[in-house]
């Protein structure tokens, strides 16, 4: 017999069905209302770009960047791949010169956490800002060369979000000027650090500081845990991976436990707080409002990355949808070259489209809310250098909020994409799975999302009391510029106001759609200080509605600054822009109309929509999704994510879906040979002790 | 050094800070106001979970049943441990003479799709349903005895839901009284088909059945695909495993593509449609409804299968959450044996319970619809032997979206919970992250989620056109029993009804709830007959709304199934049941409230409640919560389901929390060496090209 078993195996060279993903995808581009070009130069800048296709260049043909396995990795290849990419961008970068922006548009483009990712992104910033000129010789020089490798570990198995509980101590000793590290319970363990599992050779320790018996509360010590020689963990140190997680696999994350384990003075990091060697005197860090600017920059960061993550997610979805077919819409019958009648796309679905669309929209939200955010942080820190405090306390607030909402909106946005793709949603090689699983920790990191609305409620209760103080008068100085003071005291001035809309269409005016978001924030602020004020209940007995007032909050800051930038972005408002100006508008109604829709409750309950306009909205969300349906594609495009950084066989730029998936599929190593393990032990016993009078001849029965 | 470097790592012995994970548990416990273990025979009955406990015993301590590598498994090893389960059940079925029920137990503990499911699950049910006796004894027999192995191949690369789309034809030959099958296109691959990519010898295959030329649709054809002697596919047959998915892993999906690939006459199966050997005529099937019973028994079974999904995911977070301290309640600081204050479960913040306790309800409410379903499958079967089909059209379309409607709720809620356990859900040990990924393709089999609520609604729009030319007049035979057509008439003798709550207490009343559920239920039927009838819309513009008619249809019937069961079960209205009757009318009510609060709009937009209304839903939901919060770990300890089902460090019935963390990560196979793959390529050369002048001494520096 001829036949060779076709093992691996390889598909047939078979054509598509007319009309084919690539067909479809050209028919899209060409109903575009708008130069894709330029709103991506728009977006991105031209030099951003060219920076970006200088390193996709290079990365995209390098071995160490290869994303050809990804979705087959077992846990421990996942983290060979990781070292791989981290030791090769380093010498990548020596090669072309790359400055830190390539570094990032190179990790931005890899899309994957790896072993070194805390080493750059929380061990050398924590030396660079509170270390002693000493310590940034002993520890940041050797970490920025890499001759020692860092993490940085606070959290601990029993202890996340509440610092204060921490249990690890520091107890000095002036005898020897050291200090004890001490692990006293197993709760205490450090626990999801990345990088310790298995790369680390030193740790930023977060322990609490005792010095002769008094707790000063948590600190950061600086400690070597494993052999620069061998890479065995030091005695006293127990330091391990600690096992696999939803996602993020390619990553370390670790735990440490100390035995008595002693450090020198030195390892106390004395950029701030200090300790008097021999003494113990403890000196105070100076009470500086910095690092709020910093956590500003962190968040405003996330909040930009995503509408990477917004738009990844939109991209692969939208595509998809433009190229499978699904029955026959009958009101809607298409025909195609020879073929009479052919299946309906379901980005045609006004299911479907209810789904995706508002997803691509909020995706340009986050674009404009994560740049004003990064004006705002710049904005700050001048005014900072200053003396002048006065927008500290609102961007912390708001930025709190925003990560928390922009994040989880990503979250639930990725897999709602993930499962409009249907069936092949669920393969790993739609690209949406795993990047589902890796996006989450953002949920978490940079403050959990449901404690950081406190934060932002808490903030939006003060401005209300002191706007009510005040009486709705003269602004203060530090309301001047203050966004939450202002619509509060609009508030305060008609608390009774309505939505003016006389017609459905009057629901497409930005100041009408402003105005509806502005007073339903304000009403839940002001219920919820009447519950703590007036009522006497407690803050525990408020929490749900302390989240919902933040959400309303940060839902109020994203459409305001769509449509802020519309109005007043120098380029948009020209009228060279006016095609991306038309479809953005469209866009931003949508964004909002369509989360008003989602907590249409919240507007009725305040008194500020009638039943009727409540009809309106739902009719206007239909009405902007059938406006916004031809530019779909054309607006995913203009995110020009590239296929190497979206790595999914449905989001291509070509439409080739179906090819793409039976490559991928031909890769699976489960593929490469006849029978699997398992088939000797199990199976074949099985058939072979069914057919006792031998078996049949391989006829097809 | 006697220093031995701890690898593999193992942690040190250190207790747990007072309170433990034990000793909160225990307090939860205490609190109980019903007979925990009399719920629990209620539920399951005492002969259930005798032979739970006995097939329990036995495969717990089974190598081939053992869960120990789970959360470490690469798919080569998932798809071997598959196997070896597969190959065990069958050789403990004989040992300890377990019929079908006592298989299904250890499927249902094991809690792991396995590569044999679809030959159990669909090739065997399909040989005994549409054969003939030639054929039975043929495929059947052999399939019984595992002699062969099957699978069922429906799907394509290009079609999914719209199975009058598939592509494979089968045409007849009648020189040769054969059919050729064929894959004419890409797209027309199989695929997705469980236990196809290495497991299978035979496949059914739906194709499309022509006989000289002319296409009868799709029909299944009984094929073998690979030899019986070595696995090799044969000959004609592309054949392999799909590669990745985002869960289900441990099933090898396949996909099958024929080129010309003949079969002979009798792989046609003929227990419904035949074709007359030789002249090739067609005898269509006899016009059967029963195949509908089929289709309602597999779905009463998907919701009887929800309750498990919601009652693990409850199990597990809510007593993590019982168990996990964080911060201080100041309102609410508790004290501990010799601890002044300790910090607060977060089971004890109200965010909390509003995130969890309604998911615990919602399993609740998912035991008494199962078995309601159950019932009406039942009955509706017996009633269509006695050739009376009204039932069927009632059952069959509330089957289809309660099966939409509860499995996404179940998705949902595994994922919040899994949310809800904060850093440590995000680690596999949780239990939640694997089962949220398995448990997903519940809502795409059996009917797309989406594509099954047009069903549910197209039989509501009938029945309300129905009773609207009936004027609501007197009920047609077929309407006697109709719970639908019920509400409907119900709302058309009083469509501008009121909710006549008048104060808050009043909404716990079930009569209350119900009417609201009734009322908004029957609107949205009626708004969009109107859409459709009157401003004649098409299907495609209406699909957002004939979803949510859909949902609001099956929500009212599991909030009807909960509060019929309390009102008329004979046990639960006994006084004997009073302690469980009084907990689980509280449950109902939050069930009830909470899922209207979540769509209140729909509430408020159809003029029945008023906003004060609105309010108080809010605050009764507080007002439920509080109620059930001592009863929550008592709730989940009814549902029984054992620490080996859960496999859930978060979850464990004896609150050792974080032993169970720190004893599966010691498992952890990268703990098992001091460096892993990588490390000598990557790690080692940068550390060591650092140090120019010599690797600095193992100090801590």
């Amino acid at each position: 017999m001829a036949f060779d078993n076709n093992i691996p195996t390889k598909f047939p060279s078979l054509g598509e069905n007319a009309p084919s993903g690539s067909d479809l995808l050209s028919l899209e581009r060409s109903k575009a209302s708008f130069d894709v070009q330029k709103l991506t130069e728009f977006m991105y800048t031209k030099d951003w770009l060219e920076k970006r296709n200088r390193v996709l260049a290079v990365i995209e043909k390098d071995p160490g960047f290869s994303k050809t396995h990804r979705y087959y990795q077992s846990r421990d290849a996942k983290v060979k791949s990781g070292f791989l990419k981290d030791k090769r961008i380093i010498e990548l970068a020596e090669e072309h010169q790359w400055g830190p922006d390539e570094r990032r548009v190179a990790t931005f483009l890899y899309d994957q956490s790896t072993p070194f990712s805390l080493h750059h992104g929380m061990f050398i910033p924590t030396l660079m800002n509170q270390t002693t000129d000493e310590q940034k010789r002993l520890f940041l020089e050797p970490a920025l060369k890499y001759e020692i490798l860092g993490c940085y570990a606070q959290t601990e198995l029993g202890h996340g979000s509440n610092v204060q509980g921490l249990e690890t101590t520091a107890t000095y000793i002036s005898s020897t000027n050291e200090f004890d590290l001490h692990s006293p319970s197993l709760t205490s363990a450090k626990w999801w650090i990345g990088g310790l599992g298995k790369t680390a050779t030193h740790a930023i320790v977060m322990a609490r500081l005792v010095i002769h018996g008094k707790d000063h509360g948590p600190h950061p010590f600086c400690v070597q845990i494993r052999s620069l020689k061998d890479h065995r963990p030091l005695e006293g140190i127990t330091v391990g991976d600690i096992g696999p997680k939803f996602g993020f696999n390619a990553v370390d994350n670790g735990f440490l436990l100390f035995d008595h384990y002693l450090v020198p003075h030195v390892s106390f990091l004395a950029g701030l707080a200090q300790v008097v060697p021999g003494t113990g005197d403890y000196i105070r860090p100076p009470n500086t409002k910095l690092s709020y600017g910093t956590m500003v920059y962190v968040r405003a960061n996330i909040v930009m990355g995503v509408r990477f993550a917004l738009a990844k997610a939109a991209t692969i979805s939208i595509r998809y949808a433009a190229v499978r077919q699904q029955f026959v819409d009958s009101a809607n019958a298409r025909t195609w070259g020879a073929k009479t009648v052919v299946e309906t796309p379901v980005l045609d679905y006004t299911m479907q489209q209810y789904r995706l669309l508002p997803i691509l929209a909020s995706a340009y939200a986050c674009f404009f809310t994560g740049r004003e955010m990064m004006r705002l942080y710049e904005w700050n820190q001048q005014e900072m250098k200053k003396g002048r405090y006065d927008l500290l306390a609102d961007v912390h607030a708001s930025s709190s909020g925003l990560k928390s909402l922009t994040t989880t909106m990503a979250v639930d946005a990725i897999e709602d994409c993930r499962r409009a793709c249907g069936g092949h949603g669920y393969s790993l090689f739609s690209g949406l799975g795993l990047f589902y699983q890796d996006y989450l920790p953002n949920t978490t990191w940079e403050g959990d999302n449901y404690v950081l609305t406190q934060q932002t409620a808490r903030y939006l209760l003060k401005t209300y009391r002191q706007v009510l103080q005040t009486g709705g008068g003269p602004t203060t100085d530090e309301q001047q510029h203050n966004i939450t003071a202002s619509y509060l005291k609009e508030y305060l001035h008609r608390p009774t106001a309505k939505c003016t809309a006389m017609n459905p269409t009057d629901l497409q005016h930005p100041e009408l759609i402003l105005a509806a978001f502005k007073y339903r924030a304000a009403y839940g602020v002001a219920q919820v200080v009447a519950q703590l004020d007036r009522h006497g209940k407690s803050w525990n007995a408020v929490l749900v509605e302390l989240q919902r007032v933040s959400r309303a909050h940060c839902q109020y800051l994203l459409v305001h600054n769509f449509f802020a930038a519309l109005q007043s972005d120098p380029l948009l408002s020209s009228s060279k822009y006016c095609d991306i100006h038309s479809v953005l508008r469209t866009l931003a109604c949508l964004f909002g109309l369509h989360m008003m829709e989602k907590d249409l409750a919240e507007f009725i309950v305040c008194g500020y929509l009638s039943i009727t306009q409540c009809d309106w909205v739902k009719e206007q969300v239909m009405v902007l999704l059938d406006a916004i349906r031809p530019q779909a594609v054309p607006l995913v495009d203009a995110f020009d994510l590239p296929d190497y950084y979206l790595h999914s066989a449905l989001g291509r730029y070509d439409g080739k879906v179906y090819k793409a998936m039976t490559e991928m599929a031909e890769m699976e190593p489960l593929n490469h040979s006849v029978v699997v393990d398992g088939y000797a032990s199990s199976i074949r016993p099985l058939i072979f002790q069914g057919w006792k009078d031998g078996l049949p001849g391989d006829s097809k029965l």
